[in-house]
């Protein structure tokens, strides 16, 4: 039984324990938390919730430690922390700062011995190993990379802080059109407006000025004004009832060709549709657990990313069951 | 400088000698044939083709040698041979076998230190891969593979085999109403004949029986009684005018639940359509032998699937580069 343990707990965290149920070789040992631990209450009423400060205090206890706070503020200082104590799994996403992470992680768990994954989930994750494949195998080509349809948080609490704006949700949509060409082998070159849609859906405050929050919402450089944005004004009632969902997916999509004269055109695509993408980004991590536990076992140590884990390491299949089952 | 050297020269050898030349950081050192060296014209006029017997004297001048012979005979012979003397690839497909070719390879290449990568392609191959991630991914779920739209070599031998058939063709083409069944998450049981159509196009000789030979194609056991097929008759002309590709591709879906009462949905799809499938399938050998290269200089020797190899050791960029660009 690989024992595993939760710091923090939202979406990720929920999905975390929710996912280690569907692995019978994995056990939930606790939830560490920076709110009141009486305050948290668990889908697993039998697991103990405790307050962060003991954390350290039960390393003996604990094979791999995900961390499931934000990317922002969060992650930067616990994983490197963690790590000098614990195996460790975290799902950090700020694709530009990930050199400067993997550096500080890789400090703390070359002191602590440990085994450090970072960046795990979809998108850095799946997405990430399926470029690199598609990139070494068709070394002549060109990559894309699609969102959606799913929700935003950032673009949704965008929208959330202009005035008058009481509640909404902004759904990112890929472009079929650009898909059908990419797949169709016509290597477009396509700016960002010719690759996803915005569509927001908004509910306003009593006796806002609608014209005025679309014409914000549209304009807001870096978020919308890059983008065809569409709004639609929505009661609270109608929100709740048709987008409490949290869904997302992509595409990524390698094109390129082979043979002495570049003739053979070649389209790998790997695809995603999630009706939930915490759950979903929470089944990759408890994946990248099991391989965490075993890479330390065999002394792998410091920090990993995704394309340092060999996909024997995530089954709790043998090679020869593999070899045997899946190969 | 990786250096390559190549044993057969048929399509697959082609396929490796050209996607050698898309990646900068290899080199053909020579090709090896058990025809007449002479007889052998290679794309590259500057490397020397020489007989397979002189292969192990040249064990000094090549890092990694790439099997392109035949799964029946061939590599179930070759690879444990010469996986003593050199760092070697190989794209062995016959499924059942696999564990114990595995355990041949594995021993000849633990009594030389070498490192010997099985059953590289696209399936066996990438294809296994996404099994596995989606598997780990989403234990609870589903796998389904289609193949096609491709050429079946074996399916179209046998109609070859015919008597009164001069040449054919065979296309192996996934059912799409299956497929959408499956991405819809609908979990369906599929059967043999609801998964893929098997579409042939025959040259009859002069004066054949061609309802004869359409009935011998479409209740061949194994082959085509399984399946709805269907035969078309036409000239030699138009085969080899519209039916001289070598086309494959397919589809691999993981469809999975999660959540605390399995109420959400996943569907993980990977799919490939390829122009030319040796060329394809040589582009994913090629980017092993550099992953059998670098294993075997960091002391992983033995025999390893695809299941082995972490993504990082396929790319020419260092893990830096891989983390900046790709992750």
């Amino acid at each position: 039984m690989i024992r595993v343990g939760i710091l923090g707990y939202g979406n990720l965290g929920r999905g975390v324990e929710s996912a280690i149920r569907q692995n019978p070789d994995m056990e939930l040992t606790a939830v560490y938390t920076r709110r009141a631990p009486e305050s948290v209450v668990l889908q697993s009423k039998e697991i103990p919730v405790y307050a962060v400060e003991e954390l350290v205090n039960h390393k003996e206890k604990i094979d791999v430690l995900v961390l499931c706070g934000g990317s922002a503020t969060d992650l930067p200082k616990q994983t490197p922390e963690y790590a000098k104590y614990f195996n460790v799994v975290d799902s950090f996403d700020t694709h530009a700062k990930i050199p400067e992470h993997f550096k500080t992680v890789n400090a703390g768990a070359k002191e602590g011995g440990k085994t450090a994954l970072i960046s795990i989930g979809w998108d850095p994750g799946m997405f990430s190993v399926n470029r690199l494949y598609g990139n070494v195998i068709l070394p002549e080509g060109r990559d894309y990379t699609f969102w959606g349809k799913g929700v935003s948080q950032g673009h949704s609490d965008a929208i959330r802080r202009i005035e008058g704006v009481k509640d909404g949700k902004q759904y990112t949509i890929p472009v079929d059109s650009a898909l059908e060409a990419v797949r169709r082998g016509e290597n477009p070159e396509l700016t960002t407006r010719e690759k996803h849609l915005r569509e927001c859906f908004v509910v306003a405050e009593e006796g806002a000025d609608l014209e005025r929050i679309e014409n914000e919402i549209k304009t807001m450089p870096n978020y919308f004004a890059e983008y065809d944005t569409t709004v639609h004004f929505i009661s609270q009632e109608e929100l709740t009832r048709d987008h409490s969902g949290i869904p997302h997916g992509g595409f990524v999509l390698r094109s390129g060709v082979t043979g002495f004269n570049k003739e053979h055109k070649h389209l790998i695509e790997y695809s995603l549709k999630l009706d939930s993408n915490p759950e979903f980004t929470a089944s990759v991590i408890v994946a990248y657990v099991r391989a965490a536990y075993r890479m330390n076992q065999e002394g792998l140590t410091g920090c990993k990313t995704i394309f340092d884990v060999a996909p024997a390491y995530l089954s709790p299949l043998s090679g020869e069951e593999l070899r045997k089952n899946l190969l």
